[in-house]
């Protein structure tokens, strides 16, 4: 037996517990006052995509945001993990193009889209999943913007040490107030870099940038508009049905939430100037949007309708292969507030 | 900080843990004599499919193996958590042949093969998968063969109280020396319930099957039955390229393994006399096969080639979108033995 992150959701099967998911999460204000924790959270982790909208902050330090003239929904495809929906495949499409740029520019990778629709289509037309079907492809067409209006290359702008790489571990270590070290530095799915810092740090952050406090005025600025942009456009930030869209849809710009791979979940309280991260110690992304609707049920003071929405996510249904309810994915009681 | 079972593998990114897989395993003799163990292994736990071997046992007592002149492929089968590859499609359709049923008479629910070759050829010639394809048709196969043995009737034969399953159960308790209960009790993938117990009980009956030790004399004898049709036909019991497959195949009859979901991994190393039981707590399925690579690597004496078989399991690379090697899933050291 050894000391341990606490359980924060669960799986139930029938009568009986399955499975244990444990974690870590923070709330934390703009100057770091922790409003709620549990577990270990000074603990380094990696934010994957959670942190998208801090990475889309390099697109207003290099002003590729001016520069291009570019509009809320491509801020808001470049702070998402799509789901390769028509809708987000065009808004890229359209993105790259303001650009001057093509999915050919893309370093991303492609992967079939994770809307089972879409990729039903691709397939009746027995076309091949391109690029701009991978999640992260408005995220890489901001980074290819951020390169070029710093005049880089755009070949390699996923490299660590790429022009646009720089920027982009800058400014979140700008909002997050911590060093990223290449002693803590991994690979992400979609081949750019992901640096660790600790939970609370991000949850600083995202609190840093939903309030504009600690940040200099370019980035508070621009920290304002990129969550206002994903705000407006839940849909292209994740796609139907999944938490992160239904989640800032029922709070009409009041919650930014994303997640990120590996049982990542982050966020902004934008009116209590509140921020939130959770990692979910072993990855299970069931499980950490257990942990997010439970968290948010408990400090968000959601209305009847956005406390239904959070409650269908902290107890997820379990179906089997016949489609018989067998169980539950659910967040545990009493340690979110 | 709470009280814990033992990490026991890890994901790495880059050069970071990014993920932590905690759980228990025990490594128990027929008498229940503890030969190697970690975590809280009185808990009880789900075993899901890595205990059909178990369940094959009714076949035994209701001597259906007999009666219809079952081949060892059938029994394999029945043993199986298969891709649906054609060699699963064709013997699961042979086996209800041989009891004059067919794909109908199964109640396990269609799904899509785990093979993506098997998946391809389905999709080319625009055929669903049928209820063949379910990982658990030779299961449920087996299962029909106990109906038609005592003379109950093949419908609902996956029911709870269905006189095919109350024999399911009791050979389970009849091996693993412990009460099955209702209090303990949920809903499999394939609609059979599954009864959680210690995951030393369950550890102890592989022992025991292996053996035959405290066991009476027909299920001593049809454990070896099983034991001996599962090992020698490995391919049939899951497919190519998995754990449980290349493992049997490089063991060469010493050793019996069955993953089950959630990350349960069960066998014997049938030479020595020992069963084995392993829950990875939160279900992570690759965690789970790191886990039991590392622990016959431990204590199962591979000879170089079977070491090296277990090694490509107990360090998996994780790559990323484009293929790139990004980290790493595996077991942890020094627990093992």
């Amino acid at each position: 037996m050894t000391d341990a992150n606490p359980i924060l959701a669960e799986m139930v099967r029938g009568n009986w517990v399955e499975n244990r998911y444990r974690g870590a999460f923070a709330v934390v204000d703009a100057d770091g006052r922790i409003i709620a924790s549990a577990g270990d959270i000074s603990r380094p982790i990696f934010p994957r995509s959670a942190v998208k909208s801090m990475q889309a902050l390099a697109m207003v330090t290099a002003d590729s945001i001016g520069r291009f003239g570019l509009s809320d929904e491509d801020l808001a495809l470049a702070c998402a993990s799509h789901r390769g929906e028509d809708v987000h495949v065009e808004g890229v499409t359209h993105f790259l193009e303001e650009l001057g740029l093509s999915k050919d520019d893309l370093e991303c990778g492609a992967h079939a889209p994770g809307d089972s629709e879409a990729r039903r289509q691709l397939r009746e037309r027995h076309e091949a999943p391109s690029a701009l079907h991978n999640n992260c492809s408005g995220k890489h067409s901001g980074m290819l913007s951020v390169a070029l209006a710093i005049g880089a290359p755009t070949l390699g702008y996923v490299n660590r040490d790429h022009p646009v790489q720089v920027r982009v571990r800058s400014a979140i270590e700008a909002v997050i107030g911590e060093k990223l070290t290449e002693g803590r530095c991994g690979t992400d799915g979609c081949s750019i870099p992901t640096w660790a810092a600790p939970i609370e740090a991000f949850a600083r952050g995202f609190a840093r940038m939903a309030t504009g406090k600690g940040l200099p005025h370019d980035l508070a600025a621009g920290a304002q508009r990129i969550f206002d942009a994903a705000t407006r456009h839940p849909h292209l930030v994740a796609g139907k049905e999944q938490l992160d869209t239904v989640v800032m849809e029922a709070f009409g710009g009041r919650i930014m939430q994303k997640g990120g791979a590996e049982g990542v979940q982050c966020g902004a309280i934008r009116d209590k100037g509140w921020g939130y991260a959770i990692k979910c110690d072993d990855g299970n992304m069931d499980a950490s949007r257990a942990m997010v609707a439970a968290l948010l049920l408990a400090i968000a003071d959601p209305d009847e309708k956005q406390a239904e929405v959070l409650q269908r996510w902290s107890v997820q249904t379990v179906k089997n292969v016949r489609g018989l309810d067998v169980g539950t994915v659910r967040a545990v009681e009493g340690v979110w507030a």
